[in-house]
C-alpha cells in the first residue's frame, strides 16, 4: 500500500521520540532504482523551514533516493543551527545507508519535518534512532512510514493508482495550515513507471495544481508544505506523458480529500464547484473567497444554509459577474437566483457531512472546485489549547 | 452625546418590531442645517444592499437632510423589489418630515439597514413607524438612536470630539463582518462646523482610511458598510481643513476601536503594529495577513504567543522583508528575534484582554496598525446559532 506499492521502494517508521505521546514520529521512503528521477513542489511561503530550503536545494540535479520525514517539530524559523541540523540529518541517513550497502550520498536524501515552529529538534534522537530505521526497511512499510508522519491527523493517509504493469503511490499527513500556495502538507509519491526525469517537475506541478492547490481548509499557508515524487523505473514500462500525469494526479487527487475529510476539528467537508466562469483563475478566486469566509464556515457548523454569506466572499473578488445574475444552491436546492431570493432555505438538510455548493456566475464556461471544512469549536479548541 | 452633540441635529430611536427580540431597531438622524453638506464612504463589496446602492446615489449632489437606519434586516440580496423598499423608505420619510414643516425631499434621505443578508424587510412594520420617528425627534436623542442600530452589539457606541466653539459627533454599530474594504458597518458622524462641501468627501476618506479601514476582526467584508457625515454649519465656525480632519479622525478611531473592543464572541483585543516598513501598504498587507489568520486568532483565545504563526503568516505577503530579519514581539517580550528563536516565550502573559503584537520587518521607516480580535468558541457559537 501507499509508497510502497511500486516496486523499487522499501519504507519504515518509528518512534524516536521527538512526540511527547509516543507515538510514531520518524520515517524513511527508499528508491532502490534503477532509476532516481525526482521532483517537488513546495510552500510559497516566503518564511519557509529548513528541510524546505534543504529538499530544494538537493533537488536541483533532479534526482532523489530517500527522504526522511519527522513529525514532533517543524524545524523552522530556527535559523542556521536549524539548517545544520537538517544537513547533518540526511548525511547520517546516508551514512546508514552506505553502512547498509546502499550507494546514497547525503545530496540524493530529501528531508521534511512538520510540527511546532520555532523549535530546535532533538538531534540526539533522531541520530540514535537512524540506523534502526534503516534496519527496518521494508517492500511493506509503507503503512508504518504513514504513521509516522501524523500530527493532529486522526487516520493516515496512504493512496494507490495501478495502470497496466506500473502504479503510483502516495502517502500524506495534513491537518491544519491546510492552504497550499503552491503544494502542500507533507506528501510523498512513488512510481514504478519508467519517467522522462526532464518532464517530472511539470508533471508533478499539474497533478498538484488540480488537486493540493484546490484545497483550502483555515487560509493559513504552512511553512513546511512539500510534495516529493520519487520515480524508480522498476517496472521497466514507459507509459505516456499524460497517462502519467493522470495516475499522479489520482493519487494527488485522493490524498487530497484525505486530508480534507481529516481536517482538524471539521464536522463538514464542503465541495464548492464554480461553474460557467470566464476563467479558471476567477472560479478559483471566487472558490476560494468562499472557502476563507470563516461567517460562512461557522453557518455550515450550525447547519444554516446562509447564502448571503456566499454572496458577500463572492462580492470581495475581481472575477468577472453581475451581482443581479448570480445563483447559489446548496445541496442541490437553488436558495439564490439572479442575485436573489430563490428556493426557501428550509428545503436545504446539511445534517451530512458531505455539503455542496454551486456558484453560477453566468460569465462563461470555465469551472473550478474548491474543497473545505467548517470552522468548529474543535477547530477553535485544537488550535488555542495545542501549540503546533 | 454621539450624533446629537453637535448643535443642528436631532435624532431618534424606537421599536418597530423588525427584530424577533422586541429591541428598538429604527432610528433617524436630521440635519436643521443651515448647511447640509454630506459625505459617505461605502463597502467596495461588489454584491452591495440596495441602501448601500441608494445612499451611494443620492449623495451624489453631496448633501442630505437626514438618514434612516434600521436593524433587523439587511435589504441585500433582494433584488428590485429591495431597491424600491429602500425607495419607499425614503419618501415616507420625507413624507413625515415635510407633514412636520421640514424642507426635504427623498433625495435628501439617506438609508442604511444591517441584519440578515437575503430577506425582505417587512414594509409595513417600517411604514407605521415612521412617523411616530419624526415626532419623537430630539436634540439629545443620539443615544436612542445609537441603540436601535446594534445588532449583536452588546453595548452601544457613541462618540464626540470637542473643539473651540463646534465638534463632531457620531454613532455605529459593528460585531461582525468586520473587513472593511474602503468602510465600515453603520456609521453616521455629524458636525456643526461649516465644511467646505468640495473638500468634505476627501476629508472623511481620510479619516476611515487610518481608523475604520485599519480594523480587520473576521475578514469578512459587508455588504452594507457605510459611513455617512452630515454637517450642519450651525457653529457658524469654518476650521482649518485640516483641523476639521483631525477632528473626523479621532471620532472614527474612538468609534472603530469601540467596534473592535465588542467584536462577536471576542476575549481579546489585538493591536498589531507593523514597524520599519518599506512602505505604508507594506505594513497594511502584513499586519492584515496576521489579522486574517485563524491559526494565530485560536493561539490568542489560548493565551499562547505562537510568533511561528505570525510569521507563516508574514511569509504570505509580498511586502520588503528577509525572513532571517524578522523580530516579533508579544506584550513587550521580544519571542522571536531574526527569524528565530528569541526570548523564552513563557515570559509573555496573554491574560489580559489587551494584547500587543510588534512585527519589525527592518525594511524601512514606515508603519501602520491593524487591530483585530481572537477567534473564539463564542465566536463559532455566534455565527453557527444565529443568522446574521
Amino acid at each position: 500500500m501507499g509508497v510502497t506499492h511500486p516496486r523499487g521502494f522499501s519504507a519504515h517508521g518509528l518512534t524516536a521520540g521527538l512526540k511527547p505521546s509516543g507515538k510514531p514520529d520518524l520515517a524513511l521512503v527508499l528508491n532502490h532504482g534503477p532509476h532516481k528521477a525526482a521532483a517537488g513542489v513546495f510552500t510559497s511561503n516566503r518564511v519557509c523551514a529548513a528541510p524546505v530550503q534543504w529538499s530544494r536545494q538537493v533537488l536541483v540535479d533532479g534526482a532523489l533516493q530517500a527522504v526522511i520525514l519527522n513529525s514532533g517539530g517543524a524545524n523552522a524559523c530556527t535559523g542556521p543551527e536549524g539548517f545544520a541540523d537538517t544537513h547533518a540529518t540526511a548525511e547520517q541517513v546516508a551514512t546508514a545507508l552506505q553502512t547498509a550497502g546502499h550507494d546514497v550520498g547525503p545530496i540524493d536524501v530529501g528531508v521534511c519535518s512538520t510540527g511546532l515552529i520555532g523549535v530546535r529538534l532533538p538531534m540526539d534522537k533522531i541520530s540514535v534512532a537512524i540506523p534502526d530505521l534503516v534496519r527496518g526497511l521494508s517492500t511493506d512499510g509503507g503503512a508504518l512510514a504513514a504513521e509516522a508522519i501524523m500530527t493532529t491527523d486522526t487516520v493516515a493517509k496512504q493512496s494507490v493508482a495501478i495502470r497496466d504493469g506500473w502504479s503510483v503511490g502516495g502517502m500524506a499527513k495534513g491537518a491544519a495550515m491546510l492552504a497550499p500556495g503552491l503544494a502542500t502538507m507533507l506528501v510523498v509519491l512513488t512510481t514504478d513507471a519508467v519517467a522522462d526525469s526532464s518532464r517530472l517537475h511539470d508533471q508533478l506541478a499539474a497533478a498538484t495544481e488540480v488537486s493540493f492547490d484546490r484545497v483550502d481548509s483555515d487560509g493559513c499557508m504552512s511553512t513546511n508544505d512539500t510534495v516529493l515524487l520519487l520515480s524508480s523505473g522498476a517496472s521497466g514500462i514507459s507509459p505516456a506523458p499524460s497517462d502519467l500525469v493522470s495516475a499522479i494526479t489520482e493519487v494527488c487527487l485522493d490524498l487530497a480529500l484525505q486530508l480534507v475529510a481529516d481536517a482538524e476539528g471539521s464536522s463538514h467537508t464542503i465541495t464548492i464547484d464554480v461553474v460557467n466562469a470566464a476563467s479558471t483563475a476567477d472560479a478559483i478566486e471566487v472558490g476560494k473567497s468562499i472557502a476563507r469566509n470563516n461567517l460562512f464556515k461557522c453557518a455550515v457548523f450550525g447547519n444554516d444554509p446562509n447564502w448571503g454569506r456566499v454572496l458577500s466572499a463572492v462580492g470581495t473578488t475581481a472575477a468577472v459577474f453581475e451581482p443581479d445574475e448570480l445563483d447559489v444552491s446548496f445541496n442541490g436546492v437553488q436558495i439564490c437566483r439572479a442575485g436573489g431570493i430563490g428556493e426557501p432555505r428550509e428545503l436545504v438538510d446539511l445534517h451530512d457531512r458531505q455539503v455542496s455548493v454551486v456558484v453560477d456566475l453566468h460569465a462563461g464556461d470555465r469551472r473550478a472546485t474548491i474543497w473545505t471544512t467548517d470552522l468548529t469549536y474543535d477547530y477553535v479548541r485544537e488550535n488555542a489549547e495545542y501549540s503546533t
